[in-house]
C-alpha cells in the first residue's frame, strides 16, 4: 500500500526553477487536501549556481545524507552559464542524482495537449502520444576521456561510450514492459549502421529481450530516420526507449512536436525504489526569461503528477492531469509561450483551483 | 579553370539506388549538351551487397587504384541488412571513401521546395532554406572500442568519440567560410551540458574560430533542443555546422520539415581536391520499395548538380536545379511519394527534358 505521508526534497536550481517550483509546490499541496494525502516538503538550495559561487562547488560533501532518505525530489532546473559552465553545474548536480540514486530510467511523455497548437500540420490533440524511455546513467554520458597535445596541432580529445549488458538490459526490460502495458508497440532508436560497436550491442540485447515479450512488436529505426519520422509520421509511436543521447534529443524533440517543451515533465526514475527517484521539467533554467515572471509552470506542475504516480496516487496524478487540460483550454489562464495571457503565479493559481 | 571533361565513377549500389542512379546519370547527359560537357561514366558493380555474396568483402583490394583517379564519384545507395549487417556494409564502402579520400565535408541543402508540402504547418516554398556542413571523418564514427566479458552479466561494451583539432577545426572553417558567404550566420550543434569532454572542446574550437571571423554571427544550441527547434523555427536557421553523428541527425531532420527526405541530396567533400569527393542522396537503399520502380530519383538528380557545382560547373549545376523545380510543380511528373503518378523513370526523363 502506498503511504499516505510523503517526504519530498524540494530543490528549485536555477533560474525558472526558482519560479516555476512554488507552482508545482501549490499545486501539490491542493491535491494533498482534495486527496487526503499528507506532503511534508524540505527546501534545498544546493545544486544551483548560486551555491557554487557561495561555495566553489554545486553541492555540500553529505548531499546524499541530506536528500536520500526522502521520497521523492521535487526538481526545478539547474544552470546558468554566465556563472558556471554548463558542463560543471549538471555533472555536479542533476547528472550526480541520476547516477548516485541509480534513476536509470527517464520516463518522457509526448502529448498533443488541448490547448496547444502542434507545429505539425493537421495534428490535434490525441494524434500524438507517445512516451520516451531514455536510458540514464551510462552510454554516451560518460566520465571516461580526455585530452591529449593540448595546445598544440595534434591535440586530440577522447571520450567513451560505455553500455553494459546490465545497463542496456534493465532499461530494455522497463520499456518492454510499459510497451506491453500501453499498445504492445516498441520503437527502438539505433545507430548501428555508423556507430559500429555500440549500437549493434544494443541491437543484440533487443533482439534477445525480444524473446521474452513475444506479444511485443518491435520497430528498429536509425536515429536519423527516427528523428525524421517523428514530424512526418508522429502517429506512428506510442514506446520509444533509447540510449542516454538519442532519449536526450527524442525528448525534446518530441515535445516540440506536441507544440512546446514548455510543458513536457519527466521522472528520473530508480523502479527498484532504493533511492528517491526525481522529477523535473524537461526544459531548462532558460536565462533569456528568468526573473520576469513568465515562464510556464506546467511542466513543473506535470512532473508532480507523475510524482504522484511513481509514489503510488493514479487518482490524485490523474486529478492534477485533468485540471492542466481544463487550464490550457482557457487564454487567459496560459501562459504567453502558448498564446494566453497568464503569469506564472495565474496559471499555477488556476490549475491548483481546478485540482 | 575548370574542365569541361569529366571523368566520373558511377556506383550504384544496392536497392533503390540501382533505380534511380541511371535518371541522375541521364540528366546530367542531357546538361553535357546543353551546356556544352564532356563526361566519362565508368560503372562500377562493388560497394554493394552482391558484391558481398560473390567475394565476402563490400570491394576489391585495389579499389582505390580503380576509381581514386576520378573527378568524382557519383553513388547511389549502399545496405541490404537481410544479406549483409548494416554496420559491415557501410564500414566496408561508403565510410571507407569518406575516410580513405579525406571527405571531410559533408554537405546537405535542406530547402523548401515548388510542389512539396512541409509537414510543418504554414510553411512555404522559401521558408526554410539552410545548409548542413557534417563533420564526415571522425567524432562519434569511430574505429576504436570492444566489447568485454562477452557472454556474462560483466559484458560491456565501448567505444571512443574521437575530435582532433585538425579535424574540427578544417570542418569548422568550411562552415564559417561558407557562412560569411550566404546570410552572415552560423549555429553550432553541440552538447556541452552532457557530454563533457568532447564537446566542451568542440564549443572551444568554435570560440577560438569566432575570432577570425568577426563578420559571421555565431548561435550555439544544444542538440536536444536544436532538433526542437528545426521544427518549431526552422526559419532561424541558415548554415548549421554539427559533428559527424549531430550532422547526420540534423541532415535527416531537415529535409524531413522541408517535406520528404526523398529529394535531398548530399557532397562528401575533400575540399582540397586531393582525392574524388563524392555526392549521394540523403536517402538509403530503402529495401521496402525496391525493385518496384517507383523510387524519387530527385536526390540523386539534385545530388548530380552538386557534383557539378563542385567540378566548377555553376551554370549546369543550376540548369538542373530550374528543372527539378519545374518538374516538381506538375503532379503527373512527381512521384507517389510527393502525391503524384509518375514513377522514377517518368520523373528522370521529365527533368532530363526540362533541362
Ligand atoms: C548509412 C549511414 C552509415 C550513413 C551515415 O550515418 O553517415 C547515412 O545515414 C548518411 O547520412 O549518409
Ligand atoms: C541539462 C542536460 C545535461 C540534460 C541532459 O542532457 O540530460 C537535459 O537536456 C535533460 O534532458 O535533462
Amino acid at each position: 500500500m502506498a503511504s499516505n505521508k510523503m517526504n519530498i526534497a524540494v530543490i528549485p536550481g536555477d533560474g525558472i526553477g526558482k519560479e516555476v517550483v512554488p507552482e508545482g509546490v501549490r499545486v501539490l499541496n491542493a491535491a494533498a487536501t482534495k486527496y487526503g494525502l499528507d506532503f511534508n516538503f524540505d527546501e534545498f538550495h544546493f545544486s544551483s549556481c548560486d551555491y557554487y559561487k557561495q561555495h566553489g562547488q554545486m553541492m555540500p560533501d553529505n548531499w546524499k545524507d541530506q536528500i536520500g532518505g526522502h521520497d521523492a525530489i521535487f526538481f526545478g532546473a539547474v544552470g546558468w552559464p554566465d556563472t558556471v559552465p554548463d558542463h560543471v553545474s549538471l555533472w555536479g548536480s542533476l547528472l550526480q542524482f541520476r547516477r548516485e540514486f541509480d534513476q536509470y530510467v527517464s520516463l518522457r511523455p509526448a502529448k498533443l495537449m488541448p490547448g496547444v497548437t502542434s507545429p505539425l500540420a493537421g495534428r490535434g490533440p490525441g494524434d500524438i502520444d507517445m512516451m520516451i524511455v531514455r536510458e540514464n546513467t551510462e552510454g554516451e554520458y560518460s566520465s571516461i576521456g580526455g585530452r591529449m597535445f593540448p595546445g598544440t596541432d595534434r591535440e586530440i580529445v577522447m571520450q567513451e561510450t560505455v553500455m553494459s549488458r546490465v545497463g542496456v538490459d534493465r532499461i530494455l526490460r522497463y520499456a518492454f514492459d510499459l510497451a506491453r502495458k500501453r499498445g504492445g508497440k516498441l520503437t527502438s532508436a539505433t545507430k548501428s549502421n555508423g556507430i559500429s560497436i555500440t549500437m549493434p550491442y544494443w541491437d543484440e540485447r533487443v533482439l534477445e529481450m525480444q524473446k521474452t515479450y513475444p506479444d511485443v512488436t518491435v520497430d528498429k529505426y536509425h536515429i536519423d530516420i527516427l528523428a525524421a519520422m517523428f514530424v512526418l509520421h508522429p502517429d506512428r509511436f506510442d514506446v520509444v526507449v533509447g540510449s542516454n543521447l538519442f532519449g536526450d534529443i527524442l525528448s525534446d524533440l518530441g515535445p516540440a512536436c506536441t507544440g512546446t517543451i514548455g510543458i513536457a515533465p519527466s521522472g528520473n526514475i530508480n523502479p527498484e525504489r532504493k533511492f528517491p527517484s526525481l522529477f523535473e521539467p524537461v526544459h531548462g533554467s532558460a536565462p533569456d526569461i528568468a526573473g520576469k515572471g513568465i515562464a510556464n509552470p506546467i511542466g513543473q506542475i506535470w512532473s508532480g503528477a507523475m510524482m504522484l504516480e511513481h509514489l503510488g496516487h493514479p487518482e490524485a496524478a490523474q486529478g492534477i492531469m485533468t485540471a492542466i487540460e481544463s487550464t490550457l483550454t482557457d487564454p487567459a489562464l496560459r501562459t504567453g509561450d502558448l498564446g494566453g495571457t497568464a503569469d506564472t503565479i495565474t496559471c499555477g493559481k488556476a490549475i491548483a483551483a481546478a485540482v
